[in-house]
């Protein structure tokens, strides 16, 4: 029910194309996850994610299980039956949320407890419950629960947390009752190297389906990012997948991908387009600019998206100066699908290994300003 | 370029099904034409509507007109080009506007001065300027400039207001310029009869290609609009397409039909979905209610949409609850093809001359309650 192959090495780097089969399908890789926190990716339907090309879709355990509840979903039959996705569902912990959720949640050595975001209600969340919760969403790929650090982080608190992270990694593990459905194991130990050794080494005793980086993309500068991803993926072993998390910027796509790494996601496309920036081969478009008045063009030339192919710069502009649904609708659209299309000719480039070459066009074109969230 | 045939009269009420040819193409009647105040009907996608079978919408000039402007819109080659909508489309004329935005405008003999309710610039409309930007709309049917009166309204204001609106009509008929587009001639006079008389009389000797029955939907009691569209219908010429402005609210819809009415249109589906509100053969559902929260059906069993075909009423509510715009498009989907439904029964219930029939088991399973807007 979970399987990974390496489909193709590039010959002139880490960069690899693969093929995972989960429990909803096949997909390959490198793969981008569209984010759907509250079970569903914002302003865009199912059936649209289908025809984009999206395999896989991120969903957040701890949203989920406040609103509708796990109940809920379970009685519907999990979450792919609630929602509606066919496809496969990764599943954060709620690891994310120990970070974003700072000021509303307590860690001990038995889990992390929160109040609730919504109405304060206490929730308490052990790495067990987090494992059962995601086998009763019917997730396909389980991640555990693990404490995702602030940048910066002091040495002493990162290697303390690191341990807490690694015993909670054990018991996830542990906690697994159904069979077929994969569990990742998370790295933490802040930018810290050592620790990241340390940590792997610990992660792979235990032995996971595959593996993530976690703890990057919390506000640290660029460089640094880069720098941990590039000293981190190598540690891990080759014959598992390798997701970065909250990552999906596409110049951190295309450094990460060289590296090894075959997994992302971020809300940052969606939640870009619903902000009106949209994204083309050369760079980011702020549709709302009055440069795009009278623009007949598409948002990108080339582009095959159902918003390229129909719609105007000029009325997208039009739509999201007065404040339609629409305009996040389309601008979703021609997101998602730029992702899908950047992920699709990173895997074509690999396959005839010019993933360097890829890259390096990509970049000179996009620009290589850096920025995610 | 524009053709009403009467397909069948049923043979126990006034009640007509037609056809007509326009300039973008042919659509039956009795048709509801859901409304696209900005150029898009809001939170649902052209091809969706055309999936839906929707084959006209109506947009709003005075909006338009203010944002982005006629001339955006002209030079993109006109409306249909602009939306990417490929089907007919009504434009209404701002009479509406002189209703709705009563605060923010003068009428003078000449026209209507607004100020802007976006930022107040002063904008006026002559009847002929309404008639010349609707042809660079693109618009398939033409509505002139009129003056839509409050309710209630004085007997001696109406009749001056009638008055002026049969001025404007005759100088909009005059103003037409580009061959092939119709344009309907509207009725006002309050809810008196014998102004009605009189200005129906007054615009089919000017001579139009349909007619509408206007200045009903502003907040008249459910009983009055009953009775003044009852008693204004059957003034019209038999051979002309018949439209009641304003007016979508499923019974308000079926009593209209029997009475021989073969357009509407109406903010109330499309409005109603974004807030929560659904439709169903047995009435509205108010989809955030507690009672829906472990309900795995579809919001209305036996329903082909879309949305019913793959999402549950506890799904929906769900996504309601926790904010998501994916609530919103896809309450719209179901309420729209809700609407399409209604009339495609309607043509065939007159067609097979069971038209009374078909309305009183509707409204035994819907209600009588009566609300619009």
């Amino acid at each position: 029910m979970f399987k990974f192959s390496i489909f193709h090495n590039d010959s002139s780097c880490r960069a690899r194309a693969g093929v995972i089969e989960a429990g909803h399908g096949i997909f390959e890789t490198p793969a981008f996850m569209p984010v759907a926190t509250q079970g569903d990716v914002k302003a865009i339907e199912p059936r649209e994610l289908e025809e984009i090309g999206v395999e896989i879709i991120l969903c957040n355990t701890y949203h989920l299980a406040i609103r509708p509840g796990r109940g809920v979903i379970k009685e519907a039959g999990g979450l792919h039956r609630f929602t509606s996705w066919k496809k496969n569902i990764l599943t954060d912990s709620g690891g994310y949320q120990v970070f974003s959720l700072a000021k509303l949640r307590k860690i001990m050595p038995e889990g992390v407890k929160f109040n609730s975001h919504v109405d304060g209600t206490a929730i308490f969340f052990s790495p067990e419950d987090v494992v059962e919760i995601q086998e009763d969403l019917g997730s396909d790929i389980i991640m555990p629960l693990d404490e995702c650090l602030p940048y910066p982080c002091e040495y002493n608190y990162a290697r303390d947390s690191l341990d807490l992270t690694l015993n909670w990694a054990l018991r996830s593990k542990n906690a697994l009752k159904r069979e077929g459905r994969a569990l990742f194991g998370i790295s933490q130990g802040s930018f810290y190297k050592d620790l990241r050794r340390k940590g792997i080494e610990e992660l792979v005793n235990i032995g996971f389906d595959g593996y993530a980086i976690g703890g990057v993309s919390v506000g640290e500068e660029h460089s640094l990012r880069e720098e941990a991803v590039s000293s981190t993926a190598p540690l891990f072993p080759r014959e598992k997948p390798l997701y970065v998390m909250g990552v999906g910027y596409p110049p951190d796509v295309l450094h990460a991908c060289g590296e090894g790494v075959d997994m992302f996601d971020c809300v940052m496309p969606t939640r870009n387009a619903r902000n009106g920036t949209t994204f083309t081969r050369n760079g980011k478009m702020i549709i709302r600019n009055a440069e795009f008045t009278r623009d007949n063009r598409p948002l990108e030339e080339g582009c095959l998206c159902y918003t390229c192919c129909n719609f105007s710069r000029s009325y997208l502009r039009h739509l999201f100066n007065v404040k339609e649904i629409l305009a996040m609708q389309l601008n979703t659209i021609h997101n998602i699908y730029f992702m899908e299309r950047l992920m699709r000719e990173i895997r074509e480039s690999i396959k005839e290994d010019r993933f360097l070459a890829y890259k390096k066009e990509f970049l000179n074109n996009f620009g290589r300003k850096y920025e995610c969230k």
